[in-house]
């Protein structure tokens, strides 16, 4: 192989395009990349992000240049948060001469759990995303959580003489926060969304359990039975008097035990009373 | 186990609930089932769907009756297409009593194709999806049909001395129609969407190719190379002219061969120069 | 692009190769294709399979001929069953030249479900498997089953003053048959395979269950517990009675709805009372 | 709720269990959790694991405890490799008080590369896997290493007129040492693994490549064309000359882009010149 200077290989992407219709996104995705993540208590968790990242481009520009969406990211390997995930945009919106651009990241995150008895320790993971829009006009940041919980029937544990069915649920939580009093993006963190969907289901999940908490853990789910629907209310209850969030979508899907399929509910809500 | 009748048990779902907050969707999803749908040329093929089934529920119930989305399933099990889409919604709505109904219907579509020089026919599969919703003021089908096609990079064929790299790609097509001149809703089959985007990428691709095939198909994707910004301009570029698409959603997906990870594009189209 | 006939075409695939490595299997995989399948009660059911073929190649022969496969499976597109096997896998040894064929074959099965207090009906799907093999000295067939089950913790039932967690486990059964007393082919029918699991389990799951049929599967989930390694046992207890099965591997997997994790037992079982 | 000492809750697992049937495997299985590797540079590498851990379980006893599991993982958390990994077996292996012990850890592993013509570094992914096994009377080790590669077919190639059909692949290499000359286990590098896959297949792939590279990478590719028969012989034929593969299983794996379907090759080779 014979190699060439760049500079005498042609820009094919840079012709023009006849054909007037502006593409809306164009980029890379199912990219796997390090990553950290800040935690609540302030410490920096490295994980690793399924990553996608594109932007628009106008109608009269044949395409976009993909390799500069991994050197975009590579300049900001260090970290994606709420925090530095405006300046990843504008470098991938200068850097690919866009109007707008997108990136979502989806990571496992772990925290340490205690069980509720023995306060045996140890580590669970939550299924989180990050996606994050800018263009001239806009900035959108949408924090995404995944929480599984235990689930008990209400229905099951009201008509039989004992017992109830319950299963392994997953409850989504995606979030678009306001502005706080100064005037700064408000946020949440990761950790509140995992506390907040916990109370709203039958009993929290853990990864280590020792007898007493076994037992501990099924009285509880069998004490607060709740539908997919209770789930999704009970958690829009909580955020809805929280005075961040100004748009939420939440998502409860139960892998029943007594069915092949699955049960979900799910609701968006809007802050109304007062100017997003 | 001792049974009880139906009549004694407790209906926990027909609650009130004073949380004041309706509940979006809430169903049944991840079943799978049996389905029967219309061939362009007359026929009528069996396979086999993965289905979700939800309702809106007002805010002052508890839940909503999971039982009934799948009793009204099996009534409607001879066949799901866009004529009978409408008679499932409607059902759904009635016996859940709902305002809003909504069916996800998604399965692989066979059509026989023919080898472009040998003529050896054989069958390939195309992921499709029915999504249909219905509400006291409104009716919506959305046709999906995803296509395997081959993509030749333009920029390494004119950079390259020899070759040029290429892949497997998946352009998805979600299409919403208008209506016919007579007033009744216009559709699109599933077979045209594949000729379409078969026609828009650098070669389609087949389940049997002998060698004469293959050299055919080879060059023929040479000849024509593609970004995936160009297969979704393409796309566009040809449903823009049919009058019966009043919305479009196009997206390319490249399995990029000299990466570990993907190129995608995705553009919507929406006509203007009608009422919609 | 100019067509040439076959007869000009290098046969690539046919030169020696000196790098004296047979192998094993090569073929084609993650092929979708309509197939029909016998049903215990006589009927023939339509489904959609994955197949996987290949065949092994001496250590002399460059590469095998691709589409000879798909051009074999399209003569025997009628039917696979235990029956048909082998002539597919007889028909792929002479079509490929090969000492040894190897066919996978995987598709949903649907069996009709009655609730078990109002005998309410519905389809339900089970995953299913052939695995047939044929070489000069031998001829191999695994049918593989998998069932879902509700399984209850007896742990948590026994240190728990009420309710007892549960959840929707799989329960996988492998099994090779001897022949029977006329030196056939003994078989086992896919609903055999499901009747035995899922009287191994805390409770068969249903597609479709009215307000009594959930009130008795809670009870009956709560008075059979089961832990993993018991539905392994009990389905393996049942079998070795079975003068058909000469070796059985039997996985039972629960998604634990009190963890984030599953928890799973596996066994094989062979005859050991008489010659295989 | 109210909790109970340990001391009274009973243990239904230590029951004697009468049906004769030694379960082969009880264990937890996707159990997802930060690992730290060791690079080839001396470097330690925190990756995040999938995780699968299971012992034997004698005929006479009713069930494991999994919850040891659990906290035998948590005490090793620091890292998993081939020199920690017995030491976690033969804990496992105490702590379930069983005659045989197994460990699974798929994670993915990341190197940085460098684009072969303008040098830009970026990194990629490696799915990685290691498999332990624990006996009074066997110690087994294998790693196991899937590189995605891009593979040029060589019939397509010759009897076309120009280009060739190309496509994303993945080779996957699980590799047994025996033992170095002091009698210590061997052990291979997974960066020695991809290294010996890229070189066997039509080109590397890389996750950022400039125009330059492009040009570089689409001719190599053309100049190597390679079927999945002659990767896995590649593959074979290099480490069958290392002295330290005791044992190996190579699958090439193709998403052909001129099909929907894949194409694969597997041989195992064993050595035969030294007792294993």
């Amino acid at each position: 192989v014979t190699s060439t200077s760049t500079t005498t290989l042609t820009d094919v992407q840079s012709r023009r395009d006849d054909r007037n219709i502006p593409i809306d996104l164009v980029g890379v995705s199912d990219l796997r990349y390090p990553i950290v993540v800040w935690e609540r208590g302030g410490g920096r968790q490295e994980t690793i992000a399924q990553i996608a990242m594109s932007v628009s481009l106008p109608h009269d520009f044949k395409g976009t240049h993909m390799s500069r969406f991994i050197e975009v990211l590579n300049r900001h390997r260090g970290e994606v948060t709420i925090r530095t995930m405006p300046l990843i945009l504008a470098d991938l919106k200068q850097h690919l001469d866009a109007e707008r651009a997108r990136v979502e990241v989806a990571f496992p995150y772990f925290m340490e759990r205690t069980a509720p008895v023995s306060q045996a320790r140890s580590l669970m993971d939550y299924e989180c995303r990050f996606v994050g829009e800018l263009s001239d006009t806009a900035n959108d940041f949408i924090l995404t959580v995944t929480v599984p919980v235990n689930s008990l029937c209400p229905c099951s544990k009201e008509i039989s003489d004992y017992g109830a069915h319950n299963q392994r649920g997953y409850v989504t939580v995606e979030v678009r926060c306001g502005q706080d009093e100064g005037g700064a993006p408000a946020m949440i963190w990761i950790e509140e969304v995992v506390e907040v969907v916990e109370q709203s289901a039958s009993s929290p999940v853990y990864p280590l359990l020792k007898r007493v908490d076994e037992r501990h853990v099924t009285m509880q789910a069998y004490e607060n039975p709740a539908f997919v629907e209770d789930i999704v209310r009970n958690v829009i209850q909580v955020f809805r008097e929280d005075p961040r969030p100004n748009w939420l979508k939440v998502t409860a899907v139960n892998d029943e035990s007594i069915h092949n399929h699955r049960a979900f509910a799910q609701s968006v809500w809007t802050r109304t009373d007062r100017p997003s």
